[in-house]
């Protein structure tokens, strides 16, 4: 029931963006992130746990753990509290391999809807938007600009275990353009200026897939996407506020696609 | 260019939930947000502004403080930055009176939509939602059960201002079930055990107005409210994520609710 100095290192280390990078790993806590992560076929590297605090839940993914023989360290619970970024330690945590990042290339062969991330910094917003990317068939998510980072503990969590089911690219815009105008595509931009509902735009467009581009609140996206778009579209709102959170407005164009795609094959 | 020690003293107690109630008054940082209050009316008891870091725009909002004579008080860029929760301070902010709680009692009899959270404790979803609520046509957001406090920083935030354009009731379940019979107005409950989909509710209600029921992610929504809906709807997605964010399922629900109601006064 204890862990070596070198090992309680190594994991605080994953809670830096550096040491993430470094060790290709990163830390995903709670049980419910872990179900997650078991539904999506992804297999931990090395499971920490607290007998003295773990739940029903926990103990039963534990025994499917040691059943398929993933490596678990037994701690005290005030030892895992201390590994734990969260403040109520839920007497679980696990170190997951970083997949390996696809750079500048996206499978977009496949007819599946891609989410385009630009500038979406804040880690709550982009965990948000790769969970609903998840709901509504999005299952390819593209991130350009300065994006918070994926594998981060804010974003991990705001996903709720999205981020095992999803395949993250780190692309440029510029980047993606191109593949969009390869592929056949239809690259659909958020904007506020856009005079296209997304209905409308979904109707005109005949292919299967979309690439779906959300900018960031405070600047939109860049001009290099704006300019290639297929479509600008925007959401209908009361004029009482200025714009939506990036998170609900990618979510509702993601729901309107997933709606239209769900009754074209109805 | 100085603050008294009681004056930083008052304003630090107001980052607490317990000194903004005993004072009545919560803090409001930035530009944006103190123009989101300016463009709904709402104007602040004091301002503090560090002239040597505000930008243009500041500056342009402080000479109409100035000239409809607002308390201003002028602060070095240093003593700003310490009296500010966020950490890269905007060189502006300002205290505002809280609003008298409407509590057990809201203004059912004019058609309008309500928002219902329910166990709302994240602050960044339920600022998300009073964004969303204001942007859909819903502007009374009522509270129920353990939501975060409305007027915590994080929820002004994450309200991007909206929190100025909504009346905010504190209310129980039980309060709002029995006004919602009163007035006749639509009690629609987002659930995962619902059967309808939200437009098809919408189709069936007579009335002009609905109170949309939001639910925590964890609980959803509490018998007595789901007990008393006139329909429980859901959400269509994937199965490959368990349930949607409960900021994204409310604002999907409200946008569904303002397109209805747009499209028949259209």
């Amino acid at each position: 029931l204890a862990l070596s100095r070198a090992e309680a290192k190594n994991l605080k280390a994953l809670s830096t963006k550096k040491g993430r990078r470094l060790a290709g790993q990163f830390v995903a806590e709670g049980v419910r992130l872990l179900e997650e992560a078991e539904r999506h076929g992804i297999r931990p590297e090395r499971v920490y746990v607290a007998p003295s605090i773990m739940s029903e839940r926990s103990a039963a993914l534990v025994a499917r753990y040691r059943s398929s023989r993933v490596p678990l360290t037994e701690l005290s619970g005030s030892d895992l509290a201390r590994l734990a970024a969260t403040e109520k330690s839920q007497g679980i945590l696990a170190v997951f391999p970083i997949p390996a990042a696809k750079t500048g290339e996206l499978d977009l062969t496949s007819r599946r809807n891609v989410l385009l991330c630009e500038n979406i910094s804040d880690p709550g917003n982009l965990g948000t938007l790769i969970r609903s990317a998840l709901a509504f068939g999005f299952e390819s998510v593209a991130l350009a600009g300065e994006c918070a980072e994926p594998y981060s503990p804010k974003v991990v969590r705001a996903s709720a275990g999205a981020i095992f089911g999803v395949t993250i690219a780190q692309i440029t815009a510029g980047q993606i353009v191109l593949q969009a105008r390869k592929s056949g595509l239809a690259l659909i931009a958020a904007g506020l200026k856009g005079a296209a509902d997304i209905e409308q735009a979904l109707r005109e467009q005949f292919g299967q897939g979309v690439i779906l581009a959300v900018g960031s609140e405070a600047e939109g996206l860049s001009d290099v996407v704006v300019a290639a778009a297929d479509k600008v579209v925007r959401i209908g709102h009361s004029d009482r506020v200025e714009s939506l959170n990036a998170a609900i407005a990618g979510s509702i164009l993601m729901k309107a696609c997933f709606d239209r795609r769900t009754q074209r094959t109805r």
